[in-house]
């Protein structure tokens, strides 16, 4: 039974002829107080039931930046669709950070996990806050339908593939840019999952989409669509994208990969391709409608 | 004759085909190093001669608000339109600023005039900044069409507006979201206007929109798109936009005001609306290539 929710509205802009909102409420999974956004398309704002698509964000980003910068709400709002768009960690001055402020630790960088170690463990939860606390304040309160897409950006990439692949019945399709897809194997990961999680690297599997994939892909599988540029400096430091397209090629896993010349880790390389997601999530959805 | 100016290149992200790509240049007019964003569509990147439209953007902005949140690159690649969009005051360690660093003078307040007043007679010229100098720059560098549109937001639709209307055969068109319109008569522009240029009324004329459309609308025309929120704070605090319709209206000049209920002062109206004036734009600069 879910205990409901009180939510409180930060800000309202209209946009695209919905509602650019952002709220903050108590999460009791983080023990701490959250922020995130939501795009009501004008359909929702009509009272009609829409479906969502939860978009995960990268290091160093608050629910903010995609909203400012990424010009999803034309999309969303021709396709019916309400965001989502959570915060990157918890928050507040009793969450504890990287002891030099690193940006790819602590704040900013919780990677979608539930932290085993101390001093996370206490708000570093971030799986069980977008993949079950999350969804409930939403279904509460906005007319939604149960069915989700997810997508999300490098850190966010791997957050939405590694909560679809864990989760292959909860979303319709999941997609994602630049996504660090392989965190056992590259810097970014490594660093964060021996923090969050200690050495035990038996642990760090069921949060390691390569490893997701090899595993389960054989049974069940959902709607996937990756691009990344080539002119991303972390593409080849961050071994982003190409192992899971490794690990589809070898076990037959349908995902789409899609490499752009010239294209690099930022938004402009985000807001030039976000149609082609949410029209993949929307074609998706509607199988479910 | 314009002497050639070198640009440094500070950045360039591809983005909807063409280059999203920011610089800076030494500008003689302002006595300053400045900064202005380009976004190059893919039809210029492969060396077709392409028009231009300018953004100013408004108080407190530099190059870069329009530049990540409009979401006009995908408008302006699909057009073929090169988007020039410069900063909204000189900027450095000698440049004066307000002496209590309000937003609204000084340093992100330039309001696109050429200041007569100390301390602001050496720096504060961006009516020939983006009259003369900025023009000149982009010729030199770009292969661009003579004939160009304006457009901006706030005080930057204010700077677009009046420049259009002093400037008529320059420009094709000219287009604003919530401009200042009448700055002899709204705190904003009294405040600025005083500091600037003093305290002789006769000489604020010339930047004053409704001014100069009641003398000089009566001769020579330009296309003109005006779009208002009615749910953005300064409509009425700052006589926002409806001053120049009621000139427009008695003097018949053939401008287009379109006024959207709920939409604010914020980049999220302007994104909600930017394709209309790319669009407005495209069509009068065709009637000249």
């Amino acid at each position: 039974m879910n205990t409901a929710t009180n939510l409180n509205e930060l800000a309202a802009n209209r946009c695209f002829g919905g509602w650019q909102k952002r709220f903050s409420h108590t999460s009791s999974v983080l023990n701490c107080e959250m922020t995130f956004s939501v795009y009501v398309p004008p359909d929702a704002a009509n009272g009609t039931t829409v479906p969502v698509v939860y978009w995960l964000s990268g290091l160093t980003c608050t629910d903010e930046n995609f909203v400012s910068k990424a010009g999803a709400q034309r999309i969303a709002s021709e396709l019916g669709i309400m965001l989502v768009i959570p915060d990157t960690s918890p928050r507040g001055d009793d969450v504890p950070d990287a002891d030099d402020e690193a940006y790819d630790l602590g704040l900013g960088a919780g990677f979608y996990i539930n932290a085993t170690q101390a001093p996370w463990a206490k708000h570093y939860r971030m799986y069980d806050y977008i993949v079950d606390e999350l969804p409930n304040v939403i279904q509460q309160h906005f007319n939604v339908h149960d069915k989700a897409a997810i997508a999300g950006h490098s850190m966010g990439g791997h957050g939405a593939l590694m909560i679809a692949l864990s989760n292959v019945k909860r979303f319709s399709s999941v997609s994602a840019f630049s996504p660090i897809v392989n965190p056992m194997d590259c810097p970014w990961g490594q660093k964060a999952f021996s923090h969050y999680l200690g050495d035990d690297k038996s642990e760090w599997q069921q949060y390691d989409s390569c490893e997701l994939m090899r595993e389960q892909g054989k049974f069940l599988q959902i709607p996937m669509l990756i691009d990344q540029g080539l002119a991303d400096d972390f593409y080849t430091t961050q071994k982003l994208a190409k192992p899971l397209e490794d690990v589809a090629l070898a076990t037959s896993y349908p995902a789409e990969f899609r490499y752009h010349g010239g294209y690099d880790h930022s938004y402009f390389f985000i807001s030039s391709f976000i149609e082609d997601h949410l029209r993949f999530h929307a074609k998706h959805l509607a199988e479910y409608v």
